[in-house]
């Protein structure tokens, strides 16, 4: 039985506090928000108890934390965390500048605790079942990869203004998925990216569609395309070319129903968003997480695998400065 | 908040007892098993007591109770719980024997006691969006339904000797989605059924390869086709051809992964079993059932609905017996 | 090089007149139609020129006949043709009377020329493909068989008026399937139908939406389900449920082409109709003649096909008469 | 009717010769191979005769000619057909050099000879549909585009040798393609390629496998995904990304049947390579010259279009050398 505490009460909070309450190896024992009344609301509802990070932190009984809360305060809550002996399971990213990262990770090191990154797309079962068949060979060696990536709608911009930007808030999924496909890490990066789905985003000075080219010493090549916007809904493709064959992933479709009408043969729309599309991958994540701390072998992302795919996101935003290819 | 009791602590049961202890809205305060060992681990995984049938039923803090034991218990705990009052879900069937299922519904009328029966399918997301779709006009006027049932294997022989046989145990929910569907009754039945594919089945005097027809008194038609061996899993499909147009149900893949290679295009078997395969509508079903309760409102599958799905499970192995369609 | 008469030079006669003065293995000298003007359009369209029957058929240079013409005519052609020793290809069917299409082979039995009956469907490379695999035992032993058949829209009534109805014009097509792929013939039919379509159909006596069951002695069961209208195009599929697994043959859609909206996924209607269908098959079925003709191995659907299929038909209606099963 | 002359009886050459053969509007006169039994082969076949380039040209009756024979003869070829005031259909490309393309387009411009360059994929029945929704706005404002272009194995490396490579001899369809659906000329071509296929190929100073990202001034990008061996067949597929939706042009398979066991759900691989999957495109290319010669509305792809994506072609060269983005 694991006790954790929760810092963060706000959408994705919700979601791993959910399933940690719901996980019979796990307790919940504090939540703690900056806005007091989200810290009572999720307290209520998943029977734990509203404290401050100083209490939590203190209390023996808690040897986990969940951080849940904005993204400037992640590399603080670690550094915290690790110094309370607790182990961390941190939503992306550790922070936005990498020389904050390397700090932060050092601490982590030194203090000797786990860290888990929550890349929840290797934890979904469709992902995890193309990761699984392409270690067994099932298509040979892998030569290509293509990743789609595209949200239903924009976010707002003021998302955006503390986000990084679209490669260090979105890409940076998919960044690392390419990571952990490609095993071996990318050399150049060229971005191609600009504004054509909302001025609001360009005047903010970022971008809103891209395509992203890695390169690997082998010539291993993958490709990534975002959008931020899919009418038809979360579009969450995955294309793995190998010497043998291709794998890939689908859209997971809101339901089976197919009508055929004199219009056409009309399947439904992929899961509108990620709390629905990953719902499998977050709890199958937190079980992750839960093994590796009672087994003591940690397969999750670590916090190198959040460096390394912030250095691929810095790269691709340089790339865009540029307009040439960066070499890593 | 509710108070169940839960009858029966096998793999049925274990389905509902989870739900219903995870569910906010209820409390799971005792299971009954015969077995003592399968209600103590229950009791224990449920965070419930385990007591007798009459030790449930006496306690007043108990309103609902769940009926997941053998086949031939159901009636009589159907009629002890309603002489207690409690509001009643329990899976298929009543009773084999459709006097018994009358009297037992006359009790249950008598009490005024509301009993839901498991007719689970309607509660799959996939199954409700086509009805919803239907019910909607997206395809006119329902014209022919298809119901395509096949188990990934067959059981063992000693459960077809006390299951009522393939019509029964595994048509019976076919019986009930296609009157769910047809939004009329059936007025003749017609079966054709073989044993191809156990040769104990057939020593049992059952089938277990199967077409029923049903027709309605409007022209509409029904046809189901069943089969107690798919080797590719768990075949569970539905086809409503309308005046404009088709509406279909496809089976639920394992994942989205497809496998492309000198071989072919492969994408994964549907989900196994029902276990998987309707996971969520054992949830939405228990969810149903709570609101019913709340509500007043009964949306729910009556104890008529399933009296009316025996009554057509007879018939057709009164047609098979005969050789000839049967008027209802 | 095989010399061709072509008898009737409608939509079909003009299918296969063009196919055999494509094939650079056939010569098309004549045509033949009631109606003039058709038969000199056809003739200047395949450089072939117009004849009487009897001219056609008194030529020593023609060695094959295609009969193409109104149904009535069939099995006059037939008996004509066999007594000039010509090879036949011949549209379904043979004739509508049971006892006139056997006297009819038997006159071909006598003068011993070849017969082959237009059933077009064979020689489609999806139902070719899907047979293939089932001889190669992909599924095992074919346990179930289901064809859905469904025209775009219901025909001129006055065409149903000599077509001999629904099982006899349309469904024959899917007899002649169910007995290919069987392997065996059915020993039972029973059919369920009504007029649902079309008012005037039913004025005629007849009906268009039917669900037929065929049952085999060895307990194998096949199902076709007919409607003469889906407003979705030309439904042609076939699923084959054996021991070891399902073969499916899928509609052809009008291109490849999806479109993701926001209202949903949509793929392209089935190709609409026969003639876009089945061109492929038409090719292919006048490629078997030639080539059965040149080897003297008659591969192709027979008299007897004929003769078979509208036994079926002709029990169907006899079941749709009496509301009962009819054994063969 | 239009009299043709056909250069070239290779592979291609006897596709375009049948089809010209066949088409009732044209009457191929002569044939022309520098090898003479494919000549006579040929003329045999599609009943031509053999001539030389001279007497071809001399023949005022011949108003169109096909060049088909090798790359190094189609500028001359061009350039004597125009003078000799010939219309032209010529296969791509023009030449393997700018500088003797823009020669030569300024004869045929001089000559004022229609001049049709051989994309075949602009006329593939699926390609067509597709730029038929892009134009009538199915998903709005074209924004990402996305072409997957994979050969089902590697040529012979003699003909790479002479093939100009990749990027001029594989993804110069896909620039073809990539301009025409853009509706805008790209600004910037970056490759990243490598030789993961073939050592011979590598040796030969070829890549096998590339991605080319297109941006173009408005912000819309291309990306084109390469391998010269698909294991599973010729994979064709497209994705335009709209600000309303998104198109894909799927594979088309080899035939409908689909095969569930219990090693999964197989459908059919995509058509194996280009005869096959482009032979309706083929047709429709000829249509479409025949209709252009007709009407003088040339709406087929020019010499101008020859020209473009062979620029493209020679940008994506260069930037693989370079390492960089090449500005056009």
């Amino acid at each position: 039985m694991h006790t954790f505490a929760l810092f963060g009460c706000g959408r994705i909070g919700q979601i791993h506090g959910a399933n940690v309450a719901a996980n019979q190896k796990c307790h919940l024992k504090y939540v703690v928000d900056v806005y007091q009344p989200a810290a009572e609301a999720a307290a209520s509802k998943f029977n734990a108890s509203v404290a401050t990070i100083e209490e939590a932190l203190a209390d023996a009984e808690v040897d986990a934390v969940l951080i849940c809360s904005a993204t400037e305060t992640h590399a603080d809550l670690i550094v915290q965390s690790a110094h309370a002996g607790k182990a961390i399971f941190c939503e992306k990213p550790v922070d936005l500048n990498i020389d904050r990262v390397r700090q932060c990770l050092a601490v982590v090191k030194e203090c000797d605790v786990p860290l888990m990154m929550g890349f929840n797309r290797r934890f979904d079962p469709n992902f995890a079942h193309l990761k699984n068949a392409l270690d067994q060979g099932a298509v040979g060696d892998l030569e290509m990869l293509t990743i789609a990536s595209r949200d239903p709608s924009a976010p707002p911009v003021s998302y955006i203004q503390s986000s990084g930007g679209l490669f260090r808030d979105m890409t940076i999924h998919d960044f690392d998925i390419a990571r952990w496909l490609l095993g071996e890490e990318p050399v150049t990066v060229y971005a191609s990216a600009s504004s054509l789905v909302s001025p609001e985003i360009k005047e903010a000075g970022d971008v809103d569609t891209a395509v992203v080219t890695l390169t690997c010493a082998s010539g291993k090549v993958a490709v990534i395309t975002n959008s931020r916007r899919a009418s038809y809904g979360y579009d969450q493709r995955v294309e793995v070319h190998g010497s043998k064959g291709m794998l890939e992933i689908k859209n997971v479709p809101e339901s089976t129903v197919v009508v055929s009408t004199d219009a056409g043969v009309q399947a439904q729309k992929p899961m509108h968003f990620f709390l629905e599309r990953y719902a499998a991958a977050y709890k199958s994540e937190l079980e992750c997480f839960v093994e590796g701390l009672a087994s003591g072998n940690h397969t999750f992302p670590s916090g190198n695998d959040g460096e390394k795919a912030l250095l691929l996101a810095d790269a691709a935003v340089a790339s865009l400065q540029s307009g040439q290819a960066v070499a890593l």
